[in-house]
């Protein structure tokens, strides 16, 4: 795997960054993370418009949406990318691209993964991302080895990073170390980290994977207007995966936007031209409809480091600009 | 001076920053940056909001507009705060608080500074804030003489560092290291600086005026959703001096927002509330009439080195979200 000492080193100067690293390698969750604002109802046109830019824009990956459980999820409650059925992939897809694999998300303790994630001669799907928590490490480690059993290439997702301490966290890596997967992503849930505690994190992610062939990822929030700066973070202290969104769509304050992550990686493979045909045609006035973005509440519950379900509640409320009150709120309820 | 190896170390751990640096100083500009959106016309209402906020939330210098020169800027066509006269200064501050420094900005070649900067006695303001392109560096220490002995603090805004080669950067700082300017400021004036950058060019600004007791500020713009991750970067390489704005209001993409700012600093003397308040008693409703913030074009500006100019005209004309066409313009233009 690559590492700090191994890496190339990227080269700054007037007018930008010069060089590139080709071993980076970008997963676009536009359709899955976005779908968490509208419970992954978006209709087949957005989805190909999505698909076909991510394919034009040498995008590495894009993630469909979740492998969801039908008994937890009602069907008739939630869009297609809830679950991700074949014949939706299909009737999206077409014929499979040559360079961009298809990935779907499958979450621990929501998924029925021995029944619903098939063969990968019977799939569509190149990629499994399985999704945890540090207690549901174990579990996590049975999905992956049942989708590598599969036939899949699988990933490893540690969500809320920010909630775990550091010997725990060793201890999960140094498990997840012995799994298939290959890459153990960062995920800043809450999007509440500072460039210095992703820079050490992503240095132990390094440090415990160490010879195990395992990239690196990084999955940002945009609460503090640091998505792509921390994005950035990770991978100029060795992180190969990186994930993004187009026009940083995703739930609350959503993610690290495509193109401004295309702008910075000079490899010629990745194009911005498409990102933005489809951030004019689809995001532009789909941004009328939806609520994604930087606002104040995300910032509060990422300074504090607390799950964004209360400023997604606000914004959604009838006083959606009443900082003040959010802020005496959330002060009262740390007291 | 403080510099990277003298400054405390910096803190990080589980839920955030622990420590703090008292040497670090506040400038809100809210005023004056916004104030290039709308021709420098604020009401007097707003203005005073603006100036209680950053009174009550412990801001230390607060910036109200430029000393303009009438010559060249007719009075009927700006605001007050083109020109910040005493009187209109006097109306908004009353009585001088006690803590919060009041400043102004003199351009370069648009400032009439022998005439309209009065001997400080006679004066509301404490600071004056030389701005300059580095061929403008002669009259800038000409201009900080000139106010320094008429009984200023005074600080220097080097404008444009990503067009300056590291050379002639070091030549103009040797020079700036002479004058009586308590800070020299790095100015991302097209936000198109990377961390690394950052990173490197305060390290030059901390190397030269080492032993002359100047800080290094740093003023951001957020044309790639880098103007709070750039300031962090380089109050964490050593800069003891930052610009902010009430929720990242300023020309084109905006300024780092100040109630992100303080949310990292841990400085007990800083308040977030009033801050809040602020944003939603006057620019949340503000930000519907008058745009600023992120968008895509100013996105484009800044990964091309640009100034946002193009950009700006764009997002007012009836085309705003035509971000391809903006593109294929900008990539004509660079042929």
């Amino acid at each position: 795997m690559s590492n700090t000492k191994e890496t190339p080193q990227l080269k700054t100067g007037k007018g930008g960054w010069v060089h590139y690293r080709p071993e980076i390698k970008l997963l676009d969750c536009t359709i899955r993370d976005g779908g968490l604002i509208n419970d992954h109802k978006f209709d087949d046109k957005l989805v190909k418009n999505v698909f076909d830019t991510c394919v034009a824009a040498g995008v590495d990956y894009i993630e469909f949406g979740y492998k969801g459980s039908k008994k937890i999820f009602a069907q008739n409650k939630f869009g297609s990318w809830k679950f991700c059925d074949e014949d939706d992939l299909k009737r999206i897809i077409g014929k499979k691209p040559a360079k961009t694999k298809i990935a779907v998300m499958a979450d621990a303790d929501r998924t029925d993964y021995h029944e619903d994630i098939l063969p990968k001669d019977k799939s569509m799907i190149d990629c499994v991302r399985v999704a945890c928590y540090i207690h549901q490490i174990p579990l996590a480690m049975d999905m992956i080895k049942d989708a590598h059993d599969k036939g899949y290439e699988t990933l490893l997702q540690l969500m809320a990073i920010s909630n775990i301490n550091e010997h725990d966290l060793v201890e999960a890596l140094e498990i997840a170390a012995k799994c298939p997967a290959a890459g153990v992503y960062i995920v800043d849930s809450f999007g509440s980290l500072y460039s210095e505690q992703v820079r050490d994190l992503t240095k132990i992610f390094l440090r415990v994977l160490d010879g195990t062939g395992k990239d690196v990822g990084f999955h940002a929030h945009n609460n503090q207007q640091l998505a792509f700066s921390n994005t950035l973070e990770a991978l100029i202290t060795g992180a190969n995966r990186l994930d993004a969104t187009i026009n940083g769509i995703g739930r609350g304050a959503g993610n690290c936007p495509l193109e401004l992550l295309i702008g910075f990686l000079h490899n010629p493979k990745f194009k911005i031209r498409p990102v933005l045909e489809c951030c004019r045609d689809v995001f532009a006035p789909l941004s009328k409809q939806m609520d994604w973005g930087y606002s104040i509440p995300y910032a509060l519950t990422g300074q504090m480091n607390q799950h964004p379900r209360a400023a997604i509640k606000m914004r959604a409320s009838d006083k959606p600009d009443d900082y003040v009150g959010f802020y005496d709120q959330l002060m009262q309820e740390e007291s």
